[in-house]
């Protein structure tokens, strides 16, 4: 169950990266590849924080042809221009809310400590977003006005409450992810900012 | 003793980040993620090339309170925006000398030979930085026109010589901090440069 | 044999990233640090996915040597400035092919499966140009309008299958490094292109 929330998180985020990618006018290739980039990139970092090598995600198939597949799809039908800075916010949220509670969850079944989990959580989330942003040149989301960090922060820690407290993972999980991509797209559509120096 | 080092490594490189992010007009939020990042980075790469899973600094909480405190302390207190560069500057040679030096100490006491030991060194001092300003989307420091990776080398070399001759570890890598902060700040001061092409 | 071909792709990529650095009126410690990350830079992400720590490449002096000693040279000698982007091109794709063929390669050799190996060297190949595009603030090669991934992506493939074949290692990974080379240096001089949205 793990493994499809997982690849549902790959699908988005390679949603997120290949509307940034057309936005930014790469070519074919290009797109596809900051797709991958941004779809993996949450999840190979946090194999390499716990120790897991090579990285599951460069192991599986599907982990690859989800990507490509969302990639060629957004390249070939993707709407127009004025459109995808809403579309690459949308998917985005989605994906971070994904990968966070996922995030933390695989770390949890390694047995890593709490902190650690909700950390390595937080990382796989922010990840693959931060690499797009880098590779298009731009300050990465993380680092911008909307509440981010925070929303990420708090799905990590209720995964890991739930954790100790004993509740069923699946529930709980779907619940933080739920609040992760509400408080996103709650702070996108509300505009809620924060204080700025 | 080299915690405490390290920990005074994560507070100044945390200060930096702050101030950096301060400079760019980055929220609250962007702030404590930018002081984390500039504070932490290092630490975890060194981690992870010396294959040290999950890294340390993400399974103990002071790594994690130090830089968010003194990320609100710089947001809440930061002196007037004219002033910033200089601080940032201050506050990165501080954390360079201290993480090239603890770096080096790590990597030597987990058996690596003195050449690596050096490299873990020198990159655990440089990596926050590095990460610091890629993520604000500006070339890094280490590759600008001052004398940079060349304190952290000779700041590495000063330990991994010191542990060769069997010298006191605490001693040397105090010297070798002071030697690397002192370059640093020399050439800040004294616009030192080198040639370009 | 497979360490010649990957101290000659260490070159090649350190003359690569020494000459955008010139390029970019970097001092010479930039160009040698440029230098150095470039041509290292793929091979500690080829050691960290495969668990090889700490990466070989900090373990040897000639990788070190190399290019910096390259740096120095380009740096000393570099022709005119205008001549300077052709060159940083046709370095960097002799780099890719032969980071990308010696990459899968030494995947292949710690028993990882085929997709794994072709994954690893495609990101061994491309890791370090990124991390020089990155560094000075440039949209990465991988990601602009020439064939790129794709040249990677058939070099591994040769070398896989070759593997798999039972072919003798060290004519399938030339064979596959002249088809990478070939593919980017024709993609150049065509000016071969593929779709833009």
């Amino acid at each position: 169950m793990l493994v499809v929330l997982d690849l549902l998180g790959v699908a988005v985020f390679a949603a997120s990266g290949a509307l940034a990618a057309v936005h930014a006018r790469l070519d074919v290739f290009g797109v596809v590849v900051l797709a991958a980039v941004t779809a993996l990139g949450g999840g190979i970092v946090r194999d390499l924080l716990l120790g897991i090598t090579p990285p599951s995600t460069l192991r599986q198939w599907p982990y690859l042809l989800v990507p490509a597949v969302v990639a060629l799809l957004v390249f070939r039908w993707h709407p127009a221009v004025a459109r995808l800075r809403r579309g690459v916010q949308l998917a985005d949220a989605l994906g971070l809310a994904l990968f966070v509670t996922t995030g933390t969850a695989v770390a949890l079944g390694t047995g890593a400590p709490a902190i650690t989990s909700a950390l390595v959580g937080v990382i796989t989330g922010v990840g693959g977003g931060v690499l797009r942003d880098l590779l298009l040149n731009e300050i990465p989301t993380v680092l911008r006005r909307e509440i981010y960090a925070l929303a990420a922060a708090a799905g990590a820690a209720v995964v890991v409450v739930g954790d100790r407290l004993g509740l069923p993972q699946l529930p709980v999980t779907l619940a933080a992810a739920v609040l992760v991509a509400g408080l996103r797209v709650l702070a996108l559509w509300r505009r809620w900012n924060v204080p700025v120096p």
